[in-house]
């Protein structure tokens, strides 16, 4: 479940989030958005965890993928319902990797 | 506990981890790690979440700040100690965070 992403340098997108209460449906759009990120051109990979903060990085190829899958119409949706619904607050960082190492 | 980042540029350091099944000391070490983190020079904020993986977000002023961090005497035991007992496998990402927004 650690991303297997490629040599450096590539981009990360960092979307830490609280939730409302209201949760219905989230569940079913989160693994939704998931299957559509992995078809998207320049996706690297993703990994998601949450206990009372949620957080998700997705890494992507280029800051060109990053703003295609921003656009892309069905997640445009899920970002209105996602503002609307089911999230408190939440906060996105753009980055780019610039040396990665693992263990 | 969104962390209260500055304006970009900033740097962010992204620690996605699987635990083995021995974490006896593990809490203590890593509440630790956050009180000791928090005043190094140059640290800007932290963020975190488990659930079958591990992911914590910490950010940082500079590389400088981030090295500095790293190579900190009590930190680094904690590191071997990571890698000998709590950690079946990590990656960390050094990442410059080049753009943010908020909701």
């Amino acid at each position: 479940m650690i991303a297997k992403t490629p040599k450096t340098p590539y981009y990360a997108v960092i979307f830490t989030s609280k939730m409302t209460d209201f949760n219905k449906d989230y569940d079913k759009t989160a693994n939704r958005m998931v299957e559509l990120a992995k078809n998207q051109k320049g996706f690297l990979g993703i990994e998601s965890a949450r206990n009372d903060l949620g957080i998700t990085v997705s890494y992507w190829e280029s800051l060109e993928s990053i703003k295609s899958w921003k656009n892309e119409s069905e997640h445009k949706l899920a970002q209105q319902k996602g503002k609307e619904t089911w999230y408190a607050s939440f906060k996105v960082r753009i980055c780019k990797v610039e040396r990665d190492y693992e263990f």
